[in-house]
């Protein structure tokens, strides 16, 4: 796979300083607030979503904990992961962003990345039980849930961090042209979706699917998981379904300012 | 089974414009509210209870999430589940309504019903294990706990969802004459009562008797489920004593506006 | 056993009609809620306090969920488990009463009575393993933990519950002497103290060992409980700490109002 | 291992009225509050921070729960945990305060100590499995997590707790010269860090790590826990990045005011 070769070529240019759409500034804080109330982000993770003025350039927070995030710490980053506005510098930024700018440059299709420490996703990362979408929420599971070992990229010895583009790059593989989950061994995951409320959805649904996935496990023997064709036709009704816990869920998150 | 002839046939007719009771509104928007404080319903599923003025209708919902249902969504719907109110042309429908509109043609008893993706409840379903009563507020499991498999309806390829009259015919079939919920393979159950208040209760104890039922069998070794007996004499008890639980969550779901 | 023998003589007769204490019904007030608040009671069951002027006498909630509670609320009833206030003439009272007059008849010692549908107790009744202190704070479990199965008392077919004098003399024979737990199969536990503070401590340290009790079952192997005078000496000093986390509890609670 | 000849020898010394810091007695309200909320603490455990005026002494609240400590409730005790400041003459001090003082005196470079009942951990106190890291944040428990047990000091009886100095020294010995957690067999554990944020992240990320492994555990098969570098390494970064769940959790603690 070469990243490069599918890296987005835009038509146009957005000038480097236009003002941000408040509304998507909006849903950058109510999807941060979110998954941190939803308890899949804690103190750590981070959302992402592509410009849409610019498909080379993404918009993140600045480095603090998801559930402060306010429309104040909104960045827009390239896809080098680097900031694009003078005003940003030295402003500090999430070490692991290169998981964002990497999967941007792989993946034309993904608009949003949530990258998160999902509580009962992070066990499915370190045992060899498979996760397999059970929910018809979670039909989107049944696209792939690659694993990403570190160490057998760089070896034995790191924080497990994604830290570099490289390991960005890696990552980006491992999650390959139709994953929209990849679990990262010890860490959790990166959701990747075609929107800011899918992938909002998606990421809340993995650690829903996990839970109830654990469950079955407790209750034992076979599990009757959704076939491949159910869970492609979930995964269609659910980009359109998206919309109704995303409109309840902005509401809440934004009503808190 | 034959679903139709055990359609109701109502005495009266009530005019189709006739102002609806603010107390059953006020019913409707606190079993909503509640369920979701709860944890039975997430940002999906619905309520609905039989028109107390023509028992050929139902009041639902509009399509959005539980939490956020206020009295100015609530909507009425014939047992075919369209709209009986010029006013509500165009009003986005829960695209599974037909499960309401189905089970009261078939069961003249049910009062109401609540359609769920309840948590605990969902790990059942796709096990052999058979979810059966051992907490003495879920007797009513002892009516029966049929599993409803869509692939053995319609073949393999749906997203489980009950998108048409036909689907809602299957289920409601399933439910048979005499269970109070019928499970929903990877999809969650429908619940019904003779009342609001009891299919809501019926609702939230079908999860709290799946929470205990997955820690009796971590624990280990045959499990002292309550007797046919038991279940029958506790599930008229909680009828009546449904009443009590209500009074609080109706006034607490109602205290939030 | 013969409960009667063991019914507290008092010295003194307080009169019927005596204003209640105010600190104690707030006390009542602050148990009732507190427990909803920590999920040992839900909707269902009950908390009393022996009357300090009265040890005939006991103060309980009317028949209201647990949550509800105010210092309105609260009755005064004899250990038969009728009310002795004429103003209480028809107030709907708790059907399963009968737990706590029966236990204050048999156990001179017992000040208070918590009954609960205590989530994680409740798996504990219907297995065969035994409910054991592993937590320090919950050493007063080494004083037994009997189960109440209510078919070796009346036979199959009862709703579970304790709704005659009889009934609540057969629970109070099972707790026996000395333990301050008796479990109820299918339905919860009853708890009891030398004080309401610690009645409450109980009910809620009973919960979490039972929560940890599971847990090490999951992890596997033997468990190293404490030993029988390690469960004496800590409840002996429990005795004494509940004192911190009620001044907690309270003020938390009253502060709600 | 001798205590006594690692204690620490500060060269100044802090006049003993000395007004403590402002910021760091808000520190110490915020760390208590926030470990309350997140389920770490209950009613009981205690934190404490070495004062930075005089490493021979330390700050921890009078005894009371956690969740409700306030400016106020700050003390400064010695080594030896007892009061330095006449106007504290006669407070209530926590019983258990030899954990703090004994381990600050083997430990120099321990500047906080977070003592809990953290709900997930007991459990692998009792049984035979070893708590290891499995997740990135919890790297620092490849420092080792020695299991305390207090049979084996002062032999069977006790109540389980930490009540004389003799007790905080066996229990300052089996934590070592490394480790940051000594588990404590059917009690909880203490965690220490190098500062006061860095000990809260630990207690908290000590939990989540025992809820993980359990998870883990239940899913069955062998774990891919960290390997030592690994645990090293993120132990390294962890200490920096400490930084940013802590000034969320300070702001949030303080906001409740």
């Amino acid at each position: 796979m070469n990243a490069k070769s599918s890296r987005p070529t835009p038509s146009r240019r957005a000038p480097a300083f236009s003002r941000l759409d408040a509304d998507l500034v909006d849903d950058m804080v109510a999807a941060n607030r979110t998954l941190a109330r939803l308890g899949v982000l804690d103190a750590f993770g981070h959302v992402s979503v592509r410009d849409p003025r610019d498909p080379r350039r993404y918009l993140i927070s600045r480095s603090i904990a998801p559930e402060s995030v306010t429309a104040a710490d909104i960045l827009v980053l390239d896809l080098d992961s680097q900031t694009v506005d003078a005003k940003d510098d030295g402003v500090l930024l999430y070490r692991e962003r290169f998981i964002h700018g990497e999967i941007y440059k792989a993946r034309p299709d993904v608009n949003a990345v949530v990258h998160s420490h999902s509580p009962t996703v992070v066990p499915f990362t370190v045992t060899r039980a498979t996760l397999r979408p059970l929910l018809h929420n979670a039909g989107f599971l049944g696209l792939g849930t690659p694993l990403f070992e570190i160490r057998k990229c760089v070896g034995d010895g790191t924080d497990l961090m994604i830290l570099t583009p490289d390991l960005g790059k890696d990552l980006a593989k491992k999650l390959g042209k139709d994953a929209a989950v990849v679990l990262m061994r010890g860490h959790g995951d990166s959701v990747v979706g075609p929107s800011l409320p899918n992938a909002v959805f998606r990421a809340y649904y993995t650690e829903i699917n996990a839970r109830q996935q654990l469950a079955a496990i407790t209750i034992g023997g076979p599990i009757n998981f959704m076939t491949r064709a159910e869970a492609m036709t979930s995964n269609d009704a659910m980009l359109r379904a998206s919309a109704r816990p995303w409109a309840l869920w902005r509401k809440q998150a934004l009503a808190q300012r």
